[in-house]
């Protein structure tokens, strides 16, 4: 748990895709973690659907549910005024981007379509929603400090797949997932141009592989549980600072290349 | 011309976007070059419009004009067949796949459909069009011999801001587009992808930088005229061997961090 350690002095943190998979263990490591942060924001685009998310949130009075579907514009612009209700002056000081979808295709199967939802759910979204939790950002990053989660940060859930430098010789022979892989590498752009502009404001942006895991997504063969693998991430992310900033790291906390 | 001799032994070129701007500028060069390709086939979205284009065609009976919107399947599929009649048994020794759009906005005036739409035609289309084109290809490259555009290549291009590396410190205040930045992060991602497929058919694929060029996306402030970039480029097309094959190439030949 020396992961969620670092999130004592977090005011509050929001998490998208909330419901199932890595985004739900990052709910139920910080909220049993015993060093919760203030507010833990689970966001997922059918709360009534997610069961286990809903018992975590009757146990823990600092979960709040919120309905954030990613690449619903309205959606976006809901919840962020609901939480904003939520958080008040204090802003929110932790986003992490980690809603994503994986929409399988080698050259042969891909198609225009597949390459454009999945675009819109891995890049486009985590750049909407940053924008819409802008001021809530500013507003825990106006009351200073250094740079990482107990300011403001933003964590973008990428994959070691979006690396260009990595898919060559032995690792590109597996997944030869066309959509994915280019939604991550977008993604990873999308990150590094929103570190670059949200650095006047002191909001730390970088960008995050958690590992191969077993969820949905994942697959039964992936080497980490969904515990190892979050107690890593969110320990690296509560470790962030100021040299961490437009980063792309891996889950144990070693740079990655682009 | 240095550049455009390395292509008197290649059989056919085929050019996206060769209306205007670098597209136009390559087939001029390559025509008029003494060293014309067998076959230079010139697309465009709006032939009719596209005067100067024409007009070669008029004065060089090797170039071909073939309408194709790179954003539309039935465009790209119709002239995959005009292509295939006009190339028969030789198949196609050269794509580059160039047209692209350039949709400013910066973090405040970025929307999800700017994003989505300069994906589409910048990253997507060139995906797309390889795709119809590959049996051309693979026509050409079954005769053998080493790697290059004498055998069969497919060459995008892509952009210097595409860097995700290179997008930081004082090069990063410029220039934040963020739907141009992320469709060539995407195309860099794609074309290595490709690289590895194409492979075991014998088809180099790589991705280039023409430099900051004054054309209409370029604007006027650009440093190199269309022909200086273009001369380069093709000599650096025109060069490509085996170890450059997944490459991201500036137009002087170097090597760009992705
Ligand atoms: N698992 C791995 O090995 C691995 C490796 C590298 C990176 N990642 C990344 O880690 C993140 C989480 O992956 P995971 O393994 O937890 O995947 P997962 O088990 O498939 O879960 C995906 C989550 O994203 C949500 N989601 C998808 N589209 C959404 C939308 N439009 N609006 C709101 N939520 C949406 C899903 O909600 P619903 O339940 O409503 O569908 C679900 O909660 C993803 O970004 C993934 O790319 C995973
Ligand atoms: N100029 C530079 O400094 C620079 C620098 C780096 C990279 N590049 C890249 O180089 C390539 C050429 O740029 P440029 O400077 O020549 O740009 P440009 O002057 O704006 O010309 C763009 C070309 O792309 C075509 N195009 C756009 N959308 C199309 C579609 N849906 N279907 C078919 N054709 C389409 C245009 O055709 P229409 O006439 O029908 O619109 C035009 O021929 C682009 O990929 C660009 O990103 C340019």
């Amino acid at each position: 748990m020396s992961g969620a350690a670092n999130f004592r002095s977090c005011g509050s943190v929001l998490v998208t895709g909330a419901g199932r998979g890595l985004g739900l263990q990052i709910v139920q490591t910080l909220a049993s973690g015993g060093f919760a942060p203030g507010r833990i924001i689970a966001t997922a685009r059918d709360p009534g659907a997610a069961e286990t998310l809903q018992e975590l949130a009757k146990k823990h009075p600092n979960v709040h549910i919120v309905p954030l579907d990613v690449v619903s514009q309205e959606s976006i612009e809901q919840c962020a005024e609901e939480v904003g209700r939520l958080v008040g002056e204090d802003g929110l000081n932790c986003l992490i981007n980690n809603a994503g979808i994986n929409l399988v295709a080698d050259f042969h199967s891909v198609t225009a379509e597949k390459m454009m939802e999945n675009f819109h759910t891995n890049a486009v979204a985590p750049l909407m929603i940053t924008k819409a939790f802008l001021p809530l950002l500013k507003r825990a990053a106006s009351r200073g400090g250094a740079m990482g989660i107990r300011r403001a940060a933003v964590v973008n859930m990428t994959s070691l797949l979006g690396s260009v430098e990595l898919n060559w010789g032995e690792r590109a022979n597996n997944f030869k997932w066309y959509p994915y892989r280019t939604s991550k590498s977008a993604l990873n752009m999308v990150s590094r141009c929103m570190a670059v502009d949200l650095e006047p404001d002191g909001i730390l942006c970088m960008a995050i592989h958690p590992g191969w895991v077993r969820t949905d997504m994942g697959g039964s063969e992936a080497p980490l549980s969904p515990e190892e693998s979050i107690s890593s991430v969110l320990s690296v992310i509560g470790g962030l600072t100021e040299k961490d900033h437009g980063s792309f790291l891996n889950f144990t906390g070693e740079q990655l290349p682009w």
